[in-house]
């Protein structure tokens, strides 16, 4: 069977995703993070009855993905409703927050990495078989995936700070960017709705490490 | 009779402001801008009936004031109510919106300078008396207000184009910062609410100019 428009197409990202680092490894993709939620499986179970989530679009990290499942999440003062799940299943129920979305809602959440939740804000979060209270709302502090062999070329490794630059008419330079590595990871510099916007970046732009 | 304390804060603030760029031109302090309108005197007497604006609250840049008008504006997707009005009023009308903002009203709205309205994207602006569509609909380009004094002192002109730094959890540097220079004006670099939270900024933090 000859392969679908979508299969040629992720093997095409696949095999630039791995050259595109041998070539100028300081180069890396812009992913933009709208606000989302991570579940745990028990709070998946509480608020859906579902063991695992559904599948909705792949996203650039491979094994991640958007789910079909979405929640409506309450602070004091607003609430958003429809907000999407990414999965598979964290340890720790998180919701990611922009600046702006705390202020609507009227949360004071910490800038903090994925999964550092000892300071994060109390939310509501509503599925459709019942809402549950959670210290999970964060505003994800901006990071970079990276993959072993690239981070090295780099000469970086978890955790490192460095500076990207972006060109265009917003453009700038964004310090304290955290450097992490997995294996499975692609070169990636996950921003959230403010940052894109302060810096004019769309998905998919480019930004360049400072190292 | 006795200043008030709001006029002991005035003059506190004016020496301040006047003292401030001999010890250190380059430091600028943070005005941060949300969504508001600048109206014409013509649509000022369409939307309200009136012929000056109500003083609010004034703001740092002498002669502008926050008015006590509000109005509700509306794009193709959704509308904000209650959008803040300043004064006074300015030869054409004019909505200064976030990329946010634009986004969510559904308009794709340049960023450009003040009263550069010749791409701005239609917008209807209602007020207590009626409706008006009017192309005013822009995104400001991050800005510096000077005095020619503390123009000079930087060695820079109007139209001049600096980049900015920030310190903090979500420093960073920021290009194409424009240099606007009028005689009244006190040095106040604005930006919008993307910009300020993309770099964990609020009113009245400071930047530092490099020229």
């Amino acid at each position: 069977m000859d392969p679908t428009v979508d299969q040629v197409a992720d093997i095409a990202l696949a095999v630039y995703e791995k050259l595109a680092p041998l070539l100028d490894p300081t180069r890396v993709v812009v992913g933009v993070s709208n606000r989302h939620v991570h579940l745990s499986q028990e709070d998946l179970g509480i608020l859906f009855g579902l063991d695992e989530f559904d599948l909705f679009r792949q996203v650039r990290q491979p094994g991640e993905f958007a789910a079909i499942q979405r929640v409506n999440v309450h602070g004091p003062k607003a609430s958003f409703r429809d907000v999407r799940c990414m999965g598979p299943c964290r340890a720790k129920t998180q919701v990611e927050l922009s600046l702006t979305d705390c202020h609507t809602l009227g949360l004071a959440a910490p800038i903090t990495q994925s999964g550092h939740l000892d300071q994060a804000a109390m939310i509501d979060i509503e599925g459709p078989m019942g809402t549950i209270s959670r210290p999970a709302a964060m505003v994800a502090a901006r990071h970079i995936h990276l993959g072993p062999t690239h981070a090295a070329a780099l000469g970086l490794s978890d955790q490192d700070l460095v500076r990207v630059r972006f060109d265009g008419i917003r453009g700038g330079l964004l310090d304290h960017v955290i450097i992490r590595v997995k294996p499975a990871w692609v070169p990636e510099i996950h921003l959230d709705i403010d940052e894109a916007n302060a810096l004019g970046l769309g998905q998919g732009a480019f930004g360049q490490v400072v190292v």
